[in-house]
């Protein structure tokens, strides 16, 4: 069974951190969102790539979720001395994986070539493919600030800010790279991981003929939400904001009829009836990753109800 | 007496900071050579306003001459392990400052300003100004390697490559600063510092209008080698690959016409009759500045002498 994941940051990787457990590097790979990427004092950052890179390679902050582990901040002292705002956190071994990233791609490699380079580097040996090689950038249209970029938005500003609308700048002339968009046609199954729908996994599906290749997959999202809350980062403080209930049900809704399957956690079963009347067909069961053993079992339970769908396929 | 020195990187720092113990801000300033800087992996790199920083604030590293003293290598540790090259050192300190340089550029800031705020973050009082706002890249054109820029040459190759011809691109648009013209053409007395004549004094030269401005002034420059050998570089190697025999003497030719003064090290105090012979003064001192006890010795020799020269004009 080939299996492609999409996912965002830190609770994509956790899925895809089971997933990788369970799959060899032929079967199994992930596309993972830019829409975050930016040029920071110039260096070129992408934060998703790089959550979803520490943390298939075991290396990553299990704390903070994004960042390193051991990491050391001997550069970002120098920084707040030297008056370089600081909201965005730059470890030092963090650093060098920007320095490498900016160094490759300006000397004319693709992020998705620069990402397999970084990866390999890290000892990781399933593909992590970015959504596009173009730049593409989330902007949230907020009340107080005006458009922030989403970084701003994120770490700058905490996701306080209201937002009125997001869109992704530059995805009108994205395409999905050639070895992302070949995995993805001849995958069998395709897992939205539980990512933030409107900032993680829809500049994903905005890219020019992902939505069309999905048209064709059965597809299991695993909710970001359980019991209405996020475990981390803003999915339901953004649906309370863009007028919709934050839940699991609404979570199935949006994706609507991309999906085949979807995974809730126990906490919200009571919404399971009501997904299966939007014609997706649910899996109840415990959505909470705290470690690799969690991880991993959530990934067996979302392969194996893949199994089933596409056996009633 | 309002003065201005002509600088590179370790040596002209050296006698500039020498000066600043003698002179205020108002009186002195130092234009320094910008053909070396390069941006890096995304960072912008000026070595030698670097290194006059980091002098002029007393937190340079004494030992290799640029760079940091008690300086921490976290990231260019992890770099090497990525595969990122490292033959320039990136310290984690120095890449703060590479950083901030960076960001304030790319905010709009021309270099000039850069330079001044972050001259005022170490504490430096007196004028750090760049011989130029726009890019100007020293280029090395070698027998074995082809052009490179002065940075690779110096650092990546250790000067070993022959040099053929060097030349500043960019220069014919390069234009002096506002701040950097109105200092020089206030000035009363000028200061070559001991200075790579070839790839750190002649790209300020090549600047439109410089030579115009020193035409009218006393100028005295100071020596950088001594006994035909340079204290650290390649002036004397790079001497002797143009066709020129590496002396001092030689040194008080190349600059000609544009010096009153030259001061030269007792070591080759039979030069100076020969240079009297070219209509320049010499003085034949110490000019070895190990300390910053030399530094100071030496900048007052050089204020007396050209105090003597403008009193004798």
């Amino acid at each position: 069974m080939k299996i492609t994941a999409l996912a965002g940051g830190v609770g994509g990787a956790k899925l895809a951190n089971g997933l990788i457990g369970l799959l060899s590097p032929e079967d199994f790979c992930v596309i993972v969102n830019t829409g975050d990427d930016f040029i920071y004092s110039g260096l070129y950052i992408c934060p998703d790539i790089d959550t979803m890179i520490y943390t298939l390679a075991g290396i990553n902050n299990p704390v903070d979720g994004w960042g390193l582990k051991n990491e050391t901040w001997n550069v970002l002292y120098e920084l707040e001395r030297l008056g370089h705002p600081t909201w965005f956190n730059l470890g030092d071994r963090d650093i060098a994986t920007h320095l490498e990233r900016t160094r490759l791609h300006s000397s004319g490699y693709t992020l998705t070539d620069v990402t397999k380079k970084l990866s390999s580097y890290q000892g990781v040996k399933h593909n992590i493919l970015p959504m596009t090689d173009s730049p593409v950038q989330t902007i949230i249209s907020t009340e107080e600030l005006g458009e922030i970029s989403f970084q701003e938005y994120f770490v700058k500003y905490r996701f306080q800010p209201t937002t009125k609308k997001i869109y992704f700048k530059g995805v009108e002339a994205a395409v999905l790279p050639e070895e992302a968009r070949s995995r993805l046609i001849s995958s069998d199954l395709v897992i939205i991981c539980p990512s933030n729908p409107f900032v993680s996994i829809d500049p994903i599906l905005s890219v020019s003929g992902v939505r069309e290749i999905l048209s064709k997959k059965t597809i299991i999202a695993v909710s970001p939400l359980i019991g209405g809350k996020t475990i981390k980062g803003p999915a339901a403080k953004l649906m309370n904001e863009l007028g919709t209930v934050p839940s699991s049900l609404n979570i199935a809704k949006y994706y609507g009829n991309l999906l085949t399957g979807f995974i809730l956690d126990h906490t919200d079963h009571e919404e399971a009836d009501a997904i299966s009347q939007c014609g997706i067909i649910p899996l109840v069961t415990d959505i909470l990753m705290p470690d690799s053993e969690t991880q991993i079992k959530l990934a067996s339970k979302v392969l194996k109800f893949g199994q089933e769908l596409l056996k009633d396929k």
